[in-house]
């Protein structure tokens, strides 16, 4: 296996989306060789976090993001000159990583579970890192 | 030690309850006869979630409770017509999984941390899914 | 390398308080002989946590802070009876760990990226515990 980072780009094209990216995980795991141990998904921007659910119903992903916007408004009181203040907030809210572990080649997801890129402030070009943790016995 | 997945299950009674599983992720990690490394505790639902936080005071997971369910109220704007879009929102608030290491067979919490299985959508049948990391010299 | 639980411990000024601590986990990353693996940043407390978010711009935290303070009142209607349920809360939302990759001796961090223990309840003496995990191929 190489030992070097993976890493892979998206671009977002809102403010504010969730972009499932499981497929691409479960694939660069896949080419990797990983067959059993995991995989630490890492997002190395601030304004950008990760998070593992529900991916049958793209409305929870909806109702996620709006329900953030409304919790952390763009506009508000805050110090930070950007005007990214919010996507800030975010993006520690949600988190800069997950982990799942990997079974016979495959993630190791509940049914229902995918992972979701979470832009706070697009639109941008993203880059989200792997890291993967062979298991032997 | 053996490499599959090891896992519990628990019924939860109420819609938003906490439960904690510190007692049952000791135990799995000993019975596997991890001695040094890392567990990780896994929720594989999208409506519940986990975290690490005081277990000496009952109340403390009470007011997280009630201070979530009124941060993302059931009845909303939402479009999940499940109704059940906030324990969605909560789940990944806390967050899907903890990671904690092991030493000597024990699991290296800090002195009033516990972990706590947070249900958001019950009652419910889960599972909670361990991973080991064994760490060798 | 050295098998045991590395730590340091910093003392906090303000009741909230975020501290970047990029710089100890560096050294003692350096120090221990990691060149390539992960690192976990673990805050065995339950009135503190850690999250990485940007460090080039100190008024990020600032209004991380504040957006918290705000969020989750010090007083409230809270059961848990030693005056800081808020605490607790923050604490949960930001997780008690963060993992970082890193690769030839250097963590893996964004360009913008720092790591902050965030303190909710100080001042107070804490610790953070770090575990290594070395890959080997």
């Amino acid at each position: 296996m190489a030992p070097d980072r993976l890493k892979f780009e998206l671009a977002t094209r809102e403010r504010t989306q969730w972009v499932e990216i499981t497929g691409q995980v479960a694939d660069l795991v896949t080419r990797a060789g990983l067959t059993r141990g995991h995989v630490l998904v890492y997002v190395p921007h601030t304004t950008a976090g990760v998070t593992i659910n529900e991916n049958a119903d793209p409305d929870v992903a909806d109702d996620m993001m709006r329900f953030l916007d409304r919790l952390v408004p763009r506009r508000g009181d805050w110090a930070h000159a950007e005007g990214n203040a919010d996507a800030h907030i975010k993006a520690s809210l949600m988190g800069s990583s997950v982990r799942v572990a990997v079974e016979e080649g495959r993630l190791c997801l509940g049914r229902w579970q995918g992972i979701f890129f979470c832009e706070f402030d697009g639109p941008r070009r993203r880059e989200v890192w792997l890291s993967l943790d062979p298991q032997t016995d």
